[in-house]
């Protein structure tokens, strides 16, 4: 038989199983909105806060030991794993949190309720909003919860980051020597090695890190305490600092009070930031996704440089094709984290005087992003970067084809000679090699000394490697390509 | 025990009960991405092209009519509502909808074997790639099933919105009475009728589903038998006439085939002009949201001109407050309508030649965006437009206290003298009628005429509206506000 | 010297040869922001509302013929081209757009004062305020200028398109002979014809030309007469027919009054929608150009399809290089008008109540979309596609070498078998032909018949073209494969 | 009469006068896209840089001292502002930044020539490509130049920022006195003083400050001598560290070399984040203009709570209106950001391998960003936020009048009678103290303990202030309400 239970607003039969109460079925009722339940992380933190501010309600005298007890011993088995189900508001709902804050509150009183010896719905012995969120409001709850949960999903983010880091590096060990031509504008340009490229993508991560971990130092500061609109009223001071204290304790993370508590209510910035440096750390992984995808097109009619490793059949139809599914799955997360972070930033900008009332669709999409992210990077990791393999031969020798090399001559016979003897290796269809042969320009060993692959993607200047006289002769002023035509002494 | 089952990449064992096979199972091991599990009107959607096609593939003589009813038995029994839980690869997927459109087809296969009296993972009985998958690539398949599932989803959005759109006119007559303060820069302007807003928000709205109407016409345009690459390989032309004629009378949609079958693989553009179509909606809720939000803001010190009921205690803190809560959670479905609608142009800008391989994260975004817009705007109008009251008294004292009625006397007495009357009514406290009053410009008679309120809401010139001498008296030319100041005839 | 003149706020000295007054001087204080001037479209339009009312007011016998002839001829010389300069306040300005109106306003009331052989500044001959505005306020006047300004933008873009889509269909139709690898997920897939490919872009693009006509069929609802919010206060009801009249000739638009000029005021979503179609024209054009610069990546390391036209030295550095500058500006321009849209969307949520006074930033955005849309796709047509070419014979080698064309085979031996032969194919670095040749599966006819390239671009189950034996001995159920091994009949 | 230069693709007339060069003209040709010039610090960066690269090609003995010094000084001229209209491609360009690079080195070239008593175009005298280009390319010197631009505005922005941060934090001061309404959901919450919201914003620049900073941080590391791919073939390595030296040296930035060329060659990353930090910034002062529109709202039918300074003529109609035109302009500005980071967004994402040929149109949107945040924060400081003032009384007397001072009897009375008493309060038109006298609930002296507004505004339980016996009474468990009905002690 259901309970009845009443709230400012009327009366509502709540089911007898279930330990959230009224507030919570208004919420269900109200915001039947996306199907999603709250991020257990958001949850677990808000649990973490209700059990802080418990602890120090005591201490201040606010709070009988007994209710006290029976609170923390409810949150401890919330964040233990039970009633998981109970949690059960829409991620995206009006009234920035509160459906959620009293959801948990809801769930801790009757827990504690029953740890009483109470009955479910008997609010005298524990109440939601007396004495689960004591010395509370959502506007200081909410936020400061949403910062935790993000510490801890952006914690395991970093691990996988670091991973990533260390994958891409030990690939750009492994292809050092894998000369292949570089590309600007898509057009081949001059000779670089495969191992350069991926070491390049291990220092935009790295930077990526830098930036996600610094946006997270600003997480660090909540605005427990503040409660309705960051005055602090009906939160005493002492309890302010206790709060803190135990939530450091409980949570692990050293968080602390935000220097200025309407500040730290009103504002929402630190979320936008700390969303923005996801987004472009999405926006790296989509540009690596899209150029591994570009290297390892093919296998016949593509680039063909990498080989990735194939993760399943590449097509319902087309026998034997295999797709860079991986790669995909991090593009399309790139694309997903930038749309959450637009979100976000949307949301963010709604703030309006003491409160940005649409905290829960920020912290819906900053969790998400946290995971998927997270997820993406390490199927990518360990599904597809591990094993990408390179063509190695093939590499070397569209490098010998290719016309890009001649960049080496230009300080030798100037831009404007070489272009020439560009455009005559492209329309003989000769390499570059052959056709410096041919012409006498060089001796093979010249040549040799002048297109070194492994030379060429590195810095300096080809030619000053020749003999001395060689670089002697080609100095500035000294004669230039009319000196290499005349054959070089 | 499980089964073993194998694919081109090797072998892997499946669980007994399962109805999904090898690539399923390898879709769920690459992409543990977002936890979500494939939209149902997507399944359906796929599923009515699979019944389709294999009545189509009987036909033209490919497939024998044995497997054929097994095929379409289990296709019939999935529509009911069968083995829903048997769809189970993520949301945000590689391989542009192959793990799904193979999610599918495995199941049903499965079920056809059942049915045949075979045992799941025989697919020498009915093979998930050469009988359920016959003449089909998911590369026409997933299109086509993305523009079915939007089409139902739309419609039912549709559908919501003739009822707001109705709610927002019955408001507006209800409300056409209401006159108030009109606002342009949030700064008091002249008066408007609270029934004219709100005509206003229906207009927006009705436009809305003229523009979401339109960017559905180019969803009844399917790809379906376009194959791999829009080329139609391996799809026999009678075939696709027959598999559309089918899939018209399954879906209940009037689909036809695209005009050029390359150019529906590889485009996406409908998809994102559908987007755009619900971006723009999302905006004008957003707006009206914001509107009501700001009118019915106090109770005591904001503008108090309309009042919501109230559906939850709005405060964990604050005793006696209600929020607006349902209008601040459209204004999150807006903000994710937005952030998807980013997500969604970003995947179909990457796009490469005959391929948009990001389609899982358009139809994830897509089909989310049509289901909480839907939601939240029937929540809106049911839990909030439809109990929206006036507070009229208070609305037509403001009107009084408001200065910007002086501006009907703009054509009498020129902007600028109004505007010296403006400063005069505001640096005294005074209302615009007691200041002419006691200056004596107008009789109470002529106060009265020029500045009745709800003739202030239309179109004309109220001081036309006064004697005839007085118009010809400050006819333009004959002196204007020196007239005035000397007292009107 | 300058002259001094006075508003409602105080006194300030105007530059004597300027036609413009103080408040124009007081938006140069307020909005230093870009430096750049108003578009000249929306200053054209701006003069034609005003030369429409002008018309309008002096037969509804508000304005004396005498000055209204004198407005006329000031903005029929501004139409004509003079005075350009001294439209001069920021494109990002406060006030909704009041400041350019009063720009306009002054201008044409000083050019006419002195028409009147009166002395600029000397407004009690013409007032910017009481004549040139009369029956307007900005919030009519803007709104729909920004609506002309953007049809006369438009229809020039519209032109634009139509060239595009025919050079398109003309190259479809020059390459329609052009047989290549198609690719899927970048990957080599079956065979398409170039031409299907430019015949897919032009398709596009010709959708795009519906979705930007249909969206501006709601740019012809202008609010003329809405006055300040939308009720038409000191517009009479003849001003407003006769005014739209006159601004139909005068525009040579078949512009109308809208159904209701509160939301004609207030709302703003019809200048996001069709941005929103500018938006999906930039993705369409963005994919377009990434195909083009991806078709023609090489010389000797890419795709090396099709060659561009040179226009320029490719690199500061690298002699030879010619780089695919043109589809990189269209890129560009694709991607600011992405985030012109943002900018507009953003602007449109942004409106309260009776209007949205971000109106400025809305039009400086869009007439800058539609500009750099008509300037890029006309350099990319006339400066790139008109001139393409295509490498046949090497498209058509790599069809040769590729391994996709063993998906015809599918319908006969079943995706199973065809996977292992195509895996066959490359590891062996054969071809297709060659190895079933080498197996004695097909006669030397039979592959010529199986695999003709041109035929494998069309719909159609290739294996049906093989005489009569062949298809009946494949029939589903009739052994499939193992027929084939034991050589076909 | 024309001069005739040449480049590899062919001949074109150059007008006599003008000091850049065929690749320059064919700049002009191929991207008539916006009509935007390049910015005046991205041109001066270019130059900068290109006599960084004379003086060490000098002393690496490359480039001969004659020709050096003609080339530095006409950077030196250039720098001084000499032929600034010689800089004349156009903003977005494709190319990656060729042409403004050609532009620039043409110019220099040309001016070169002329210094050494040569013919414009004589370019055996001083090349543009041999001796102005000589060991960069437009892939190290383009990114270096965005990065000096860049340091240069921004640097600027931060001054701007500073002065804002304390322009703000004056008015927290001179507010602090000021007790108003506190709002969440725009609905009357709990009291909080003026000072506190605008220490608020202050708060949030500071950390933008930060932010920015912090991106900044990295736009010191710059790609100088990485040349084309990143592998600085053709720049000697102690030419690299001699042209930084010279680069920190005239630039007066201590810009270094980055850790791995490649890496800073082909990701932008660091241009994403640091417009991000922008966007952050743009979040932050339209939510605080949104809420110094909203406060100013009124003046009768509005918040009314302050007063901004007049800055214009409000209305072309409405005489006397007053509008927050400077607040808007911030908010447009804020929404310009953000669609210019979202163009910057886009243009990241398409990188692809050894180059981001977008970098031309990121350069236009981030240095657009720079100016006109710098810009409109400036105004918006001198023009609105120095002179605001606020409405001491109006906002006291909200205060009085409003219920959610109820919330300081909630920890005495408890949450559900502190609800009933605030309804009560609202239904009866009331005050919270004339009800609770009325009631005889408490004394005279304990109802202004209780509700001492001022005290409201700080954290602390209000029912503590009052004398011992009561707050005994009320300790958790003895009684609560019941107490308090029964008349406290």
């Amino acid at each position: 038989m259901p309970r009845v239970e009443h709230d400012p607003i009327g009366e509502r039969e709540v089911p007898e199983q279930v330990y959230y109460g009224i507030q919570t079925l208004r919420a269900l009722e109200n915001f039947p909105i996306t199907g999603y339940r709250p991020h257990p992380e958001l949850v677990r933190a808000l649990v973490m806060v209700k059990k802080a501010a418990a602890m120090a309600n005591v201490e201040v005298g606010l709070l009988d030991e007994k209710r006290a007890r029976a609170i923390i011993r409810a949150a401890d088995e919330v964040l233990a794993g039970a009633l998981a189900d109970q949690f059960v508001v829409d991620v995206i709902q009006g009234g920035a949190g509160t459906s959620l804050n009293m959801n948990v509150n809801e769930v801790l009183a009757n827990r504690a309720i029953e740890l009483l010896g109470g009955r479910k719905g008997d609010y005298r012995v524990v109440s939601p909003n007396n004495h689960v969120n004591m010395s509370q409001s959502t506007n200081d709850v909410f936020p400061t919860a949403i910062r935790l949960a993000c510490l801890k999903l952006a914690h395991r983010l970093l691990e996988e980051l670091r991973f990533l880091e260390e994958q891409l590096l030990k690939k750009a060990g492994e292809f050092d020597d894998v000369i292949k031509v570089g590309r600007t504008h898509l057009q081949d340009a001059v000779p670089i090695r495969l191992g350069q490229e991926f070491g390049a993508y291990a220092r935009a991560v790295k930077r990526d890190m830098v930036r996600v971990r610094s946006a997270m130092e600003a997480l660090y500061d909540v605005n427990l305490g503040a409660t309705a609109v960051g005055t602090g009223l009906n939160a005493k001071k002492e309890y302010i600092q206790l709060a803190l204290n135990h939530l450091r304790e409980i949570s692990g993370f050293p968080v602390k009070g935000v220097e200025h508590l309407v500040d730290g209510t009103q504002n929402t910035d630190v979320l936008a930031a700390f969303s923005g440096s996801l987004r472009v750390l999405a926006l790296t992984l989509s540009k690596m996704a899209n150029d591994i995808r570009l290297m390892s097109s093919g296998p016949r009619a593509g680039l063909n440089e990498i080989n990735l490793p194939p993760m399943q059949p590449g097509s319902s139809i087309m026998p034997g094709k295999v797709n860079p599914v991986i790669p995909e799955v991090l593009n399309q997360v790139a694309f997903q984290v930038l749309g959450n972070d637009q979100t976000i930033a949307l949301a963010v900008e709604a703030g309006q005087l003491e409160l940005n009332v649409m905290e829960p669709v920020i912290a819906f999409n900053l969790l998400q992003s946290l995971d998927i992210l997270r997820n993406a990077i390490h199927v990518f990791r360990t599904r597809c970067l591990a094993g990408i393999t390179a063509n190695r031969e093939y590499c070397r020798k569209a490098v010998e084809r290719s016309v890009g090399v001649i960049t080496a001559l230009s300080p030798v016979i100037g831009y404007e000679e070489a272009s020439k003897l560009a455009h005559e290796v492209l329309d003989t269809g000769k390499t570059v090699k052959e056709l410096l042969g041919e012409k006498g320009l060089l001796t093979p060993v010249e040549v040799e000394a002048l297109l070194d692959p492994r030379a060429l993607t590195e810095p300096g200047i080809p030619s000053s490697r020749l003999h001395e006289d060689f670089t002697l002769f080609h100095r500035p002023g000294k004669g230039g390509f009319n000196g290499l035509t005349g054959r070089m002494p």
